[in-house]
């Protein structure tokens, strides 16, 4: 009983990072299914502990439910929270943004190096690396060493990420960065060329391959189900 | 000074094989990108050691190199053989189809099962998973069991993919599924009902992979060459 | 400004379960430190899904806070539910009984097997497991084979869980084996005697842990926080 | 048959060092298990090499055995000096501080951090962790840099433990210290508060774990000789 | 002040056994290099425990130590007792059959098995390869199963060893076998040519890798003391 | 059908590097083999990438082919081209020099350090060391930082050695170094005085191991084919 539209939920309240999140994947709008991207009322603004994550779970779970239209689903926080959840409750594809940059970025180069927003996130990312079993494979994760108020000021963000980068290449042997984040694609490109290394942008990752996946009807556990 | 078109090079010579391949990524032709399937007429019929592999890599790379009008490529061959070195020669995107299976049913399911055809596969599919370093969640990796003989005939070789399948399911844990050749994605969907599992056809995953890099403009280390 | 009681939520609503595991931890008591076992009123009757796991966080999260005698807490529910995001609410020890009994496990055995009660939950388990960084030293993990009819009736789930330990032990190489769920301490004895392998109750393990943390005053993040 | 006490073993010869330990175990007294501290005269003063390490076992292992009212036993030098030798020799609970302060710290923070007294020191705790399986959760394992004349300065070993901390948490990413030698626990709160880290002191997490497994009467193959 | 003999220790007291490893390294006297074995006569008639293995280390630091013409060592039990401490005593190549026998498999196969005498043994295996870090190759570990009596048995020996290797092969993938104790290397050729694998014999991949130190000069730690 | 002549195939095209792996292994004549070095004509001067190794597979299976005096084979590149391929073409031993310094390092102490020539090599070291299955124990892989100009330089060269095997020591932890070349090992004896860590020049730890192999007419896979 699936739709013709890829959802993908920020579970976030901000509507700013949603239309982020928007502008990454319109790239990937040519590939002909069509994309709506939601923002989580019930979130908190930003997402910066794994209680925020976890409380977003329940309403994430009843938007999603809600959108008819669906085909599959993206979760776009980096921290996939509800990820197993949602693929519980729905057979239709469901892909988390962290879990696909990290997949995409195995493909682009050995090492891979995370830029995290805060220090506070780096536990919770190593788990989720532990989990996936990918840890080997992780040079480094880096926070940008910002306070609030720098954060909110995009040229700073961006010398911070362009810095964090270059950390992760030259102190950790990182080939291929992952921006620990969604919605902050317009910075790719300057941070691929500034770091020379690939830079996988999170929620491009995340519906990159949930189209795939609804392309070649594939779920998480569709087939079981069926 | 790229093209627009997705090449994907079966480096062994059979044109079946090729034609099954194409068959396979059939459904993918909707998002939009030129995808053309092409034969190593140096190849060897089938790859089934590691010297035929390495074999295929010299004019593999003469192959892809003559193709101008290529947006980026897949090595079809379950092995990935000259993925490495293709990346060497080109900074277009370069998916070797065991790589992106792997990476695909890593979102598919917590433990992945391989059917191999032959039995001498698995030591090189090892070595490959050791490198990718997502040995950890691996399931099991068993092979058909068939003769030359069996393998021809498609009514054994499928029962036989599907009693490795349930093998790796229920004495392995294996949540997910893949087939450890490429071209017969026309197997894929009994599979899958089999065995109540996802099941990752591998060349399919490879031009998935391949086609979101192509839409991102993302390449294996295009960003250091800029 | 803590409090002289270690908290244990059982986040289901049986009342059934909260009281094995209030007789699991009895032997504690010698220890001095007071123990209140708490059933999670909002919680399923059992959880069986990672959406139920996560659908009681948020009510967890407030019963936890209201209890204003608290020296510690102990989530007793094999999964872990909200354990970093009770983490992220107090500075007080916060100990989940999955990851306390996999830890006494490896003190007492080089391998270790679990028991599931059911075939869903070994996903989550290897999640949580990969997270904790401790798969090198899984034996196995093996649900019990039982209908939910055959799981109310306890002579029969004793026998499976005999049978499991067994298989987990000849078959897996287990020497320790860990039992799946919280409340079922009263098998434990029994289990010993019939594999001859130390058995790990997580209730009691996780209880014990916490105690601890309290004596030594230690907490997840309290000195960071001090 | 056996008694009611706690047996901690201090295999150097050193008593200064033995009644670093009984301070070091006091508040586990308030639990009400009887604990004993001794010191193994044959040892040497201080244990700096595998060598020293491996000749103490014999002389061990002839003192537990003479103690007749234990209940069970640590053997309190980071090292773990006759572990599984001790376990060979009786049926009780045996516990080695530094895979008690390993257990302990994985359920501290999510990467531990060691601070070595000496270099020589680190690759046995290598070996030792790798054993253990948890190489995986390592940040780092730092030594102190201190002469021997230095050590026995308590102000330089402070400043020293802080500064050793400090890299730890800044340079390696650890969320929680280990303290990689006994009987120094009266400089835990103040590591501590140093540090804003958690600090495990090994001898109280090998006590704790003791005295855990013998209010629950668990033993590292007790069940399979009863 | 180096001799030029590679000494041999047998660290229990039979004789017959020191004999089978004297004949076991016998083909790798035509390289030239003297070669002694020699028999602990303070050690235990075969080592079963660790508690066995550990109290071998002191007589064969002083039966080393006496050795005044050595080049080198090789301390022939599988388990390596007091190889580090042995590292400890002397600047001199020291090698211990069990870390050279699997290091000489990992060139030989993709996964090792390794024929356990008896079932006891197999945890402090797994010690030692986790010690080692190569957990990842083993393919399995697994007892002759044989009592006593019949471990005194040359042909039920040998009939145990191949149904062992067969099993290896068969169930767990192994490509290349290692017999876990020294001293029967004359059954070395028929396990090969029953099961079609190549297999280590532990005394004879110690005492080359001992022989290739020697004459590259090639010491665990001389260069850090010259 | 074998001979008794070790040869070692160096699969670039200089001989002034062949002369000097012919110097590197000439103290194991003395263990009685004969050795032959040889060039491969079609080589690159240098081999610098993935592509250039790959290239080289071909031609050096001819030229291995030719040799009708082969005891077994050496192929003397860090990266090990072709050897699994030249295995699928003999029953004769082959080794690589890349994975036979690992495997001795590994003996020589707890966590190996590899000095690059090429930055570029290190991913492709790090996918071998991967797929060896020891990851676990490498402390780093640095690059000498060195232009071509320089590189040409025999005392820049040996400058950058020590200098990068002091930092592989110092911020990495490395108790034991790897060249990550072939025919340098007149810098050995320095390089260890310089460090004082024991040091592995990898043609000699090739020829070693397989001197070794042909002493004990131990083969990759022999017996299967026997």
């Amino acid at each position: 009983m699936s739709g013709d539209t890829l959802i993908i939920i920020n579970p976030n309240s901000s509507d700013a990072v949603t239309a982020g999140i928007d502008r990454a994947v319109d790239p990937l709008r040519r590939l002909g299914i069509p994309i709506r991207c939601l923002t989580l009322a019930e979130g908190p603004p930003g997402i910066e502990s794994q209680k925020q994550a976890d409380l977003t779970i329940a309403p994430m779970l009843k938007l999603a439910a809600a959108q008819k239209d669906a085909a599959g689903y993206v979760i776009a926080c980096f921290g996939d929270p509800g990820l197993n959840a949602l693929r519980d409750q729905t057979t239709l594809p469901v892909v988390g943004i962290q879990e696909a940059a990290v997949m995409s970025a195995l493909t682009l180069g050995q090492r891979f190096g995370v830029i995290a927003i805060l220090p506070a996130s780096i536990p919770r990312h190593l788990r989720a690396f532990g989990a996936m079993g990918v840890l080997g494979r992780l040079a480094g994760d880096r926070a940008l060493g910002l306070g609030v108020a720098d954060l909110a000021d995009p040229d700073k963000s961006l010398a911070a990420m362009i810095a964090t980068g270059k950390r992760l290449r030259d102190e950790d042997g990182a080939d291929v960065l992952i921006m620990g984040c969604a919605g902050m694609a317009h910075y790719r490109a300057t941070l691929e060329t500034e770091t020379g290394l690939p830079v996988v942008e999170p929620s491009q990752a995340g519906a990159a391959l949930a189209l795939s996946h609804i392309a070649l009807k594939q779920s998480h556990k569709g087939a079981r189900h069926a």
